[in-house]
């Protein structure tokens, strides 16, 4: 039943899916319920209520969609774009890179802005694409907050105000898998149209819910927009959300109260210090990377993910082989590097229900896995940066004070 | 965190979702895991492989959607057809109805062929249809094996017949969403080209998996067939099973260790012997039924369900009483009428991981309801009706004997 | 890893071990904690507090040891007597007899007040023991408020009101296992000194905790009482209850956190509503029993259980083939007659967390396995009369209303 | 319902309870089973037979009380001594102590030989008092295999010899609590006559079961000892055994099914295996404390413990103010020094199913918590110790290459 048992816990550290809490696993533990009864409706009107906070949106309009990001992503662009719609898009890494493919086999006109893989969306062209626009042929810019395959965090609030100099009324469209939840993130704030995740990510569920978010003027666009949809269709939902059944189609029970649970915990911790935890956690580790006398993935500090971080290994050295390696010697699941830079990086996702004392046996491991694969690194060295900078920032844990 | 607890369990007999055996929500109690290990390909293989049989085919394709079944629906029309593309579909309720709407948002080019809600797909007119269609304008033929709404089976391999009688290359897809795990269903047998159902149905596991089965021919067409499909593209997953990997994106991995049980305990009992237990329950209800001087919705007995039984009420009770009150009396959750047959008729699901007593408890319920909505039942008569077939026809536990 | 896998849910009806409601499920579905943290004990102090209440006292101190229902007599005999001392004690089916048993092997000097199997106490008997007894040669009167057995409840007050006549200091001590949270007692008001109970009982948890309460007189007692005793010893835990940390030795800490839910799901069903609750399925039992046409093992109306019901079979019938057979056909789960009434009845364990349907299911069970064992039942006969009888007792669901 | 909640995982390093693996909590994630069935005696059978390996024992008898340590301590006295019986123990540390306590309260004449803490079983005092005993009025040696108040192992062996040298027949009783399951424990071997061992330690379940394994010496024993017993009787199991139905009051379902999967997991890693892996973790711990300048408070290598290491703190600090702050800065459960190394200690637990990144992570945390308290750590050092050492000794998982 249980595949490739080892002893003692898996150390999960890949950018998703992440550490599911054990009272979110808890919540779970249950037997189908009929989603028509009052039951449903009323624990999900609770859930889209709350669901907002974690875009910082007091007028968007979420979806709880039962799909992947890679759904969430085709929801956000075929409810409000129209095949022929010309788009912006950042090319920066392997998701920016697969959500693009996705928007070119939606048919949109997609302008690809490329930068090298490590670096962050290349606002300059941006503009440039702004200001040779007076009569708004851009439908919309779409983004990925937080790259996940270099750990290259890119400035929403920057887009935004690019867009506003220019009074440019194109929608912003924002991949936020890997950021909401975890970075600072302000839906209503930036002016983001539409913003998704997904439930494996900082919310810390199994995967099964692509979270979507909608704009008011999103909403609007998507009464007009042509793309052909059914399943993603938010006109389904919000019809069934006037109703008071919220539902279209059967959604998952399990994870509906998953979510509940998910989302208490994170308001119980405060959503605030959530992502100073990540803060702590990101920083932790690149001091750790520094230590090791490795390079970090991404280019400058402006784009320092702090919830993934990318390795880049020695040319003498294949990256996938710390992977393999530390799975089948210390149970510890570190993330590939993909496509470009496939062999060159590995990842170490800190994101999620996590806390000082998982990143530093994470960090231990990966110590231990460089010196097999045949790097000099001093042992402890990076173990002894992250605590030393974590023993000066770590609050005490409020509910024990 | 629970809302509306009761004392004692749920009775939950809507047809879907259903309830879960237990060692299925144990196995799926579990963390998250790195589906990029090798530990999840491997458990993935075997999936794919057993979950063949559930569809009764060697030559077929399965694809575990990580969605519902409006989502398996899509991915079986857009992957076989194109935009303008000519397709005979049935309607005779809800579930045929709504697929027939997304059919037609697909734009797709819909011969609709309406039944009375309560009968089966009018053959007759898809043999005309076939006969006055020599140049093969006809490219698939829709239909529901099992419309949920009213609890009524359409006789698949007479419309395979129909279709080698006039040699018509339509291909035939078949929605087996309340059927497949619970009646009998031959795909290859029957030149199903594809076949789809979803995880919360006779499977017994949580909402979240949509199974598309395509046949060779079908694969076939998806090379061809222009419409647009990113999410749903068969085109992704036959790339990463090619490379072993199989996941182009996020599966839920408690999901997959479910559906490995849940396949276990089917192949324990035998698909066969899961299949009579069905006929055995279905037989059952319809006695009660009888018994209680009530009408089954299901016009002819060669269309009667096995799986959901759809019950007419008088006049003077509006169906949708008995539900709210099996709810709030008994704990018990019935499936409400819907649509054309709202507060006419409530519906008694009996499918999935289900046995003899906990139907006759659910009977017992919907007697007692019967009468606290004045209908003069006589308490006991369709419990004695159905008692008195099971004693007969139910084995021994063959792992107890 | 499942032994004798059968579909659909098994129908427990023994008198325990009981179904446990699901949320009870999840709250014990936890990691092990370090039970000197401070977390630890301020649970424990909620549930010495709250457990009071379901022995209806105010004065006492209860214990919760990590042990059985035949440990929770131990330590009630233990701790409140010395070797040699007297006491009356019923003995009116098997768990009374093994508790006579445990007494005479702690060397006490017992003075055993026989009846029938299927009759409650003598208190005749134990009235003409009081009267010859002015010098209070007795030192406690041991008691079982639910024969299990037998399905007898044997009336405390009444033991209490001989006890205040002749002014008679003896210890009043209590077997509570098939009663408390079940049926009505009331530690204060009936001057019980020592109740006890099992957790696999009417609180429907897993077995492991034998709880056990003390009036002021009965810790007194334990001061002087000289039966050898240190696991079961009450000093030790009053010494740690003292210090706040409450724990001589390790919990198991699932089976506090299950405690605590199983209290809450009481408080907020209303202990008294429970106790109703099981006066209704109870009296169910019996109008199906009386419209089989069987008798009752107990022998009058006075001492009805309404926890569990022993079913005398015709002597044709041998009561273990029906036990084997409902579990062997129905994957139904019934008592079996023990000692002097094996073979002879069968019970139907009607406790804990168990609503109207699952009853319903379990009595058609029951009709339809007399009919395979040759009984001449009328099958729908006794499900006809407990669900008569129901249909007009059972209140709405007040969370649902 | 969750009590203090904290971010990310507990960090569980006190020696007991330890970590439950998630497939022994899946497998106990279930519902009540009626004990009497053919199932649970089927089940039973198995882990009786498969319980003797962990104590290496192919002649002994092995009893699952529903109990702690404490209670099994209480079952290997009372069935094989009488009161007054003059027995040797050893007063090493807390636990100990707290057996001897047990033993007087029990009313044996108790030969207490004491060591400094920190200190192994005085086994000259031993031989010597064997010596002076030619009459054999020495009933039996009670000893504790690990001393988990100060880490210290005893060498079983030589007792062994001890008593063979002399050939004296008194009986071995030997508390392998924080030992069986963890340490090289050898009962046919090393001739020892009762053994026993508690759920939540190295078995890694929860608390609940006392496992109490007795040599045909033992068995004999019991059949004369006199010590007044009734819930921890042997005589009752071994009636039930014979019968085939094992069980004299109602097991807990839950532990049954989860011993099943903690033994198999034990057996898929292999007992030896499971040993040295205990091995490399107290190692590693023992170079991590070197390595903080710290001492350990077990005097000598000869008495090191591989399941616990209690570290001496520097005087100016209160160990339990490192226990209080880990838990409440990092969610780190360390053990507290207990009785006269109260204050002076704290307690690092690594035993049961735990891997190297687990251990280190938790080195990580004491190395910050001591730097918190105001030791003059330097971070990284402890983990660089135990690094560099597991670094060269943990094999690959099996499972896995």
């Amino acid at each position: 039943m249980d595949y490739t048992y080892a002893p003692g816990r898996n150390h999960l550290f890949v950018p998703g899916p992440v550490n599911i809490p054990d009272p979110v696993i808890r919540a779970m533990n249950r037997q189908n319920e009929d989603y028509r009864s009052p039951a449903v409706p009323a624990l999900t009107k609770t859930l889209l209520e709350d669901v907002k906070k974690i875009f910082k949106t007091t007028t968007g309009t979420p979806f709880l969609f039962p799909t992947t990001g890679t759904g969430a992503w085709e929801s956000a662009l075929t409810n409000t774009l129209s095949p022929g719609d010309r788009i912006v898009s950042f090319l920066i890494g392997q998701f920016s890179l697969l959500w693009i493919d996705q928007q070119q086999r939606l048919n949109f006109k997609v302008d690809v802005v490329e930068s090298d893989w490590g670096q962050g969306a290349d606002l300059a062209v941006l503009e440039s694409k702004l200001r040779q626009d007076p009569t708004h042929t851009i439908k919309a810019i779409c983004i990925v907050h937080n790259e996940t395959a270099t750990g290259v965090t890119n400035d929403l609030s920057a887009v935004r105000k690019l867009l506003d100099a220019y009074r440019h009324p194109a929608l912003l469209l924002v991949d936020g898998v890997s950021s909401i939840c975890a970075l600072d993130f302000r839906m209503d704030e930036w002016g983001v149209d539409v913003a998704l995740t997904g439930s494996q990510k900082a919310l810390s569920l199994p995967t099964g819910l692509g979270i979507v978010c909608a704009s008011p003027k999103a909403l609007e666009a998507s009464k007009t927009a042509k793309s052909v949809r059914v399943f993603f269709d938010w006109k389904d939902y919000l019809k069934f959300y006037k109703m008071g059944t919220y539902w279209p189609y059967t959604p998952s029970i399990q994870l509906l109260y998953g979510l509940r649970t998910a989302l208490d915990l994170i308001f119980e911790e405060g959503l605030d210090n959530v992502i100073k935890r990540h803060t702590r956690l990101g920083t932790a580790t690149r001091l750790a990377v520094e230590a090791w006398g490795l390079k970090n993935c991404t280019q400058k500090q402006e784009w320092f993910s702090d919830t993934v971080t990318a390795v880049v290994v020695p040319s003498y050295i294949e990256s996938s082989d710390i992977v393999k390696h530390a799975w089948k010697r210390y149970n510890l699941s570190l993330g590939l590097g993909l496509n470009k830079v496939a062999g060159k990086v590995f990842r170490i996702g800190h994101l999620g229900n996590l806390n000082e004392l998982q990143l530093l046996g994470c960090l231990s491991g990966v110590e231990m896995v460089l010196k097999d694969v045949g790097y000099p690194v001093k042992l402890g060295s990076g173990v002894a940066a992250a605590a030393a900078y974590l023993s000066n920032s770590t609050p005490l844990i409020p509910s024990r004070i």
